[in-house]
């Protein structure tokens, strides 16, 4: 790890700052690195976090200049930016970015990236160090990595060399474990970086921080005192422009096999030993190992596609009747999925994870819902059936931990309430989150891959969903849900049958 | 119970309403009747809580006819009601008042007073049921208890008859035991009631109900969790002009004996079976008989006598320059004991309660302390020493409850700080608290006795209590603090020699 000589390393406020090296971007024309990698860049520049050399290459088939690639990241900084915009930053940065244009199979292109790689550790001094970070669609991947095998330019003789890969991995065990010999032939498994934006959120982190800096949670963490785990990711947006991609992928591969089944993996795993990459895969993987769906998986999951119905006051279109979509398309829009984890810890304590598009608002949560007291020693005039603990775990919006607990109403009478108490990460700390993605790009540079998934988590997590989804298909037809609502009746259902509800968050 | 036929006995938000009585109340005068009793009972009235058939009666020496008797009670009223004036509450309420001259030896006036008590019972409807709130210093008990006997007024077989006594209950177990005799004597243990006012405030019934309505508070309950208790009565007045009832009595006669060591029996004891008067008694006074001073008392108590200095920015005088204060009193102000509670769920957990005057401003609360986290996952580097989780419930002032556990800053290093979750029941409820004394008085009308301490928790406290006073007393001098501080360098050494705080709340 590198770090500024002039401050002391016991100063735990020590900022990690990235070592000389280069970011080369496939698909850096594309909606993710416009939006959220190249302002992450620039942010990380504007906190410091970047050394002076350090090096943006974009690689696309659209032929820009240097001058004009460099006006097009600009923009997108500008527009994209969480700090404020300094024009001497900017200036240092661009002294560092480069384009090549071509196609991906073309080999005079890569000669010339190779070119443009040698000369940016001559001139820029980023070191021979070079991640690459693989932004485009899974199909281009066999030509990407191939070509950069080829030319040698995965060779780490002369610095490292790191790739960087984002979701889907694969969209069932098999294409998974396809996509990992690929990339596995060109890398090393320490140097392959698989990117959930989710795990380089604050929040995320701070599962980790709650459960094991704090002497009041873990004792309560286990099936005698859990009575079951949910985990929310609902969006209320619709689809949008993505039909091609989303269509036959559906609502859990696209966020249950990935977010949800590693945050649930963060929720249930034992205390690693220490907090890097191995220690914490080998807990979360023994989750995963041990994690199945519950069966009949006809009660215990719910899957359906949204129909026409409001979103923020305006009517929209059901998911048949969005640009794009086939007709008579089956793939899920809601997933939810009831699922079993055979450790000693966790027997007899479901874990529901639900996501969907179009819901009633946007927010991802874990919520862990205690048992209710075992006696109670009121009178039946007194209360009626008191709610259940739980500790919220709100990762977007609002950041923060919600505690609901029963507290006595004011009175002569001894009537219980349930009331919540409430952290708001917003509230307490002047320090504001980094963006995941620039954590995970810091990460990535650092080579510090604790957040990072690894491909043991990858397909333990399809075999996991792999028999849902074979299960799905084997329907005759799928459930529907009015856009704007919670989901479809089925998913109540699913958990009234275990004498359960689902919470509005 | 007596409830109002019109609503339904299910409907947990009925009210108790008393039935028919009147209150006899000896010190009508004083202080505690003008600022609180009399407005408890105006409330209690405005709130519909008390029947049509209901009186109160004042007997003093000092001469009032009813009319400007009845006068003074309604400035009294005015001044301190808590609810709105309605006048017409007033006028029904007034049709019931009565006063009676005499001195209290005088048995011709308490042959007036039975006579006005056979009065109300056929013209106001009071139906024989009295009773008798002895707002006197327990000087003049024997007399007045003695006179109650010798007229007959106790006599239940016309209707219940019920005895009032404020705190002290002595002032060691000797004297204690001679006061139970006397009561006891001419009222059965039923109808005796000891008023601790602090166990008739909101919070602490709200101690029981967080504790056993909750699921996830009661498993970390006990020494496997918890490193230690703080309870905590400051107050920023001096003594004001209670010198004469004050010196010679002191800080830990007056508030520990009663309010703090009944807290601690209220956060240490066992579930009880129901929240009856004698099951909570039994556990209450299982944790009392089990509680000891820690030894050598020298180094686990604290007393210490309050010098000049400053308080709500007015200079102000010593404990010793106030007004009636003898020269050279040793009365402490300000006293701290550790306090060991022999059960299986507490060895080894001491708890600490300290009280003091004109101290660094106005608070009373119990903080549960938990121990910190037995292994921690994090680097060096990340963090320094973790605080420990603490569970706050505030009593006074802003009742509620907070939760202090760590959480990670934002940022990219692995950074713990320690942050509150708050719950406060002026923001959670619309319905307001009933007073203290308002509670209190109802609970008498109704002959519900769950929130009056016993004899044998009295006797028990004094136990706990007289071996501190006599090592104190033992002692050549007494230590100071400056008004305004925290109390004296010796409380905070007793903790450090624990390797623990005080906390500052």
């Amino acid at each position: 790890m590198q770090s500024n000589p002039l401050r002391d390393v016991r100063d735990r406020r020590l900022p990690r700052i990235a070592g000389p090296c280069s970011v080369v971007m496939f698909g850096v024309t594309g909606d993710l690195a416009r939006k959220k990698l190249i302002p992450a860049i620039y942010d990380l520049a504007n906190r410091g976090l970047l050394p002076p050399g350090f090096a943006l290459v974009g690689f696309a088939r659209q032929d820009f200049g240097d001058q004009s690639f460099s006006e097009m990241l600009k923009a997108a900084a500008q527009a994209g930016a969480r700090t404020p915009w300094r024009e001497t930053v900017w200036t240092q940065l661009e002294a560092g970015i480069r384009f090549v244009p071509g196609s991906f199979d073309d080999d005079a292109a890569w000669l010339q990236l190779a070119a443009t790689m040698a000369e940016l550790d001559e001139q820029q001094g980023t070191g021979g160090n070079h991640a690459f970070y693989l932004s485009i669609p899974p199909g281009l991947f066999p030509v990407v990595v191939g070509k950069i095998k080829e030319h040698g330019l995965a060779d780490q003789s002369g610095g490292w060399r790191r790739v960087v890969i984002e979701k889907p991995f694969g969209h069932d065990l098999a294409s998974a474990r396809e996509l990992n010999t690929l990339v596995s032939e060109v890398f090393p498994r320490e140097s392959v970086f698989r990117i959930d934006h989710y795990l380089g959120k604050e929040t995320v982190q701070n599962i980790l921080a709650l459960r094991f800096a704090n002497g009041m949670f873990e004792p309560l963490w286990n099936s005698h005192y859990v009575d079951h785990v949910q985990i929310t990711m609902a969006e209320d947006i619709g689809i949008g422009t993505r039909a091609g991609y989303y269509d036959g992928i559906g609502a859990a591969r696209d966020v249950i096999q990935n977010h949800l089944l590693q945050l649930m993996a963060l929720i249930a795993m034992e205390e690693p030993v220490s907090f890097n990459a191995e220690s914490l895969r080998l807990e979360k993987q023994k989750i995963l190992a041990n994690a199945r769906p519950a069966t009949p998986m006809a009660q215990h999951t719910a899957q359906a596609q949204y129909t026409a119905g409001w979103a923020g006051g305006e009517h929209v279109v059901g998911y048949l009747e969005e640009q794009g979509i086939p007709e008579g398309s089956r793939t899920e829009t809601y997933a939810a999925i009831k699922i079993d984890i055979a450790t000693r810890r966790w027997a007899g304590v479901p874990f529901y994870l639900r996501t969907g598009k179009r819901l009633g608002r946007r927010v991802t949560e874990v919520a862990v819902v205690f048992k209710a007291a075992p006696h109670q020693p009121f009178s039946k005039n007194d209360i009626e059936e008191l709610g259940r603990n739980a500790l919220v775990m709100r990762i977007q919006p609002d950041e923060g931990v919600t505690l609901r607990f029963g507290a006595k109403v004011p009175g002569t009478t001894m009537e219980i309430r349930d009331v919540l108490m409430d952290f708001a990460y917003g509230g307490a700390f002047v320090e504001s989150s980094p963006e995941a993605y620039e954590r995970l790009i810091l990460d990535v540079l650092l080579g510090d891959p604790p957040l990072f998934p690894q491909q043991e988590e990858v397909e333990l997590s399809w075999k996991i969903l792999d028999p849902v989804i074979a299960h799905w298909q084997r329907e005759k037809s799928i459930d529907t849900y009015t856009s704007g609502t919670w989901g479809p009746p089925t998913a109540d259902a699913m958990m009234e049958r275990d004498g359960r509800t689902w919470r509005r968050p």
